[in-house]
């Protein structure tokens, strides 16, 4: 099954465009956790077991683990997830972007490595960068478009005859990467009216939406500007708000409750 | 010292622009290190210790670890490099680039855990996303603006009111990210015309020129179209015409040949 079918079935079957990121860091974690082995790893485990049913899709952003020396507890959480929830795609935060030998080892670091169903993917430096991804036809490659940080219109919102940058990418996306019909793009939620605009440029593509909760995304005007034709359309992503919703022993309990609540709010939208 | 001073010492004290990047793929070293514990680091080691003395700076491309599962053994290449040869810089080749949370977890990756002194980042996510990496005022931060792949031009030469995007990117180094004095371009080596157009925006900011050799630039038209007023000013990266010179017993000393040859036919053009 590709990543796309898998994300439309948990999408259908679940009920939830929301996926769960996993940006876990040592230093916001609970504290009776950082004295264990492996403390990313058990807070992740702790985390996904609390939300697997309400989500679509989780995403660990891959510096939280890179920075420390954490590659085994990554690998060790995204084995958790295939092994115990063989239905919910992984999606593998790294924006990676490099030329055609290198991207390839990125690819292998994505998918034969980690094991990953998805990737995220920098298109600044060109078509034949982002190949080595795109012929994994099985994979999803989501390619950034307009993202959700202040600075994102720095220089995604240049303007080329008439056309912003993030537009260019977005016709880029539906014209010429998408021949395995395995791309997405990253659009951000802080930006609901870019959001409308992309998705009358590409029709029903998948979007991953981050920016919503500690970024402050609206969740309403996301859901209404960004969704497709079928009131899916997007995998909508909450890191922060949901894993550190507690920093006590109930944690995980306040994952799953902010989890059900955003996956609440999402639907009412749709 | 920061990383401009000590790469600026290096040209100066051992008349050499040439950097040795350090692809390292399991599968082209010489098959007799295959079979040994750590076979990257002791192809590096190899290739470090024969051609220290020829360059400006080390750069290893970190896909080529993380492919695999082999960071420690960049660890490993690039504490031998600080320990024996303090005075040569380590650019960790990454194109990491992310929203400012994530930016400053990959920050902590070049910098903290693997200890390099110069790091390349993507501008295409924006200014906030490159302040955790400039406000590291010791360390090189090189920011992609014009690349040497085939498809650099996608994106990088849309044209935006007459100016095309690498040349944004240029006038944006210059007046808005170097307020640390620490800021470096990625331009390629295949593309002279455009070296020359970047060199005469940004004045005698350094540039990281990859391209050379396997990629097919030209030396001459590099050197060219790329110095600085003081006949500097790059960083003229090899990696495989280097380091694959021979996959025989003899690859050290075929990488130091290929080395020596590269330094001086750039210096005839300076």
């Amino acid at each position: 099954m590709t990543f796309i079918s898998a994300i439309e079935a948990r999408w259908k079957q679940k009920n939830s465009l929301l996926c769960v990121g996993l940006d876990s860091d040592l230093n916001k974690i609970p504290a009776h956790l950082r004295k264990k082995d492996t403390p990313l790893f058990k807070f992740n485990k702790a985390i996904i077991d609390s939300t697997a049913d309400l989500v679509c899709a989780f995403k660990p952003q891959i510096a939280y683990y890179s920075a420390s020396g954490s590659e085994g507890e990554l690998e060790m959480t995204i084995e958790h997830i295939h092994e115990n929830y063989p239905e919910i795609p992984v999606i593998l935060d790294a924006k990676r972007g490099d030329i055609g030998a290198t991207a390839e080892m990125y690819a292998r670091e994505a998918f034969e490595r980690y094991k990953a169903d998805a990737v995220t993917v920098n298109p600044y430096m060109g078509s034949d960068t982002l190949e080595p991804f795109l012929e994994r036809r099985e994979k999803g490659i989501i390619v950034l478009c307009r993202t959700s940080n202040p600075g994102a219109k720095d220089i995604q919102d240049l303007s080329m005859n008439g056309k912003r940058l993030y537009q260019i990418i977005a016709s880029m996306a539906v014209g010429k990467w998408n021949f395995n019909n395995n791309v997405l793009l990253v659009v951000g939620a802080t930006y609901p009216k870019e959001l409308k605009e992309i998705r009358s440029i590409v029709g029903d593509m998948p979007f991953l939406v981050p920016g919503i909760g500690a970024q402050g995304g609206d969740v309403q005007k996301t859901v209404t500007n960004g969704k497709d034709s079928k009131g899916t359309g997007m995998i909508i992503n909450s890191s922060r708000g949901i894993i550190y919703a507690s920093n006590g022993s109930d944690f995980a309990e306040a994952a799953r409750s902010a989890a059900k609540r955003l996956r609440d709010e999402i639907n009412q939208h749709r």
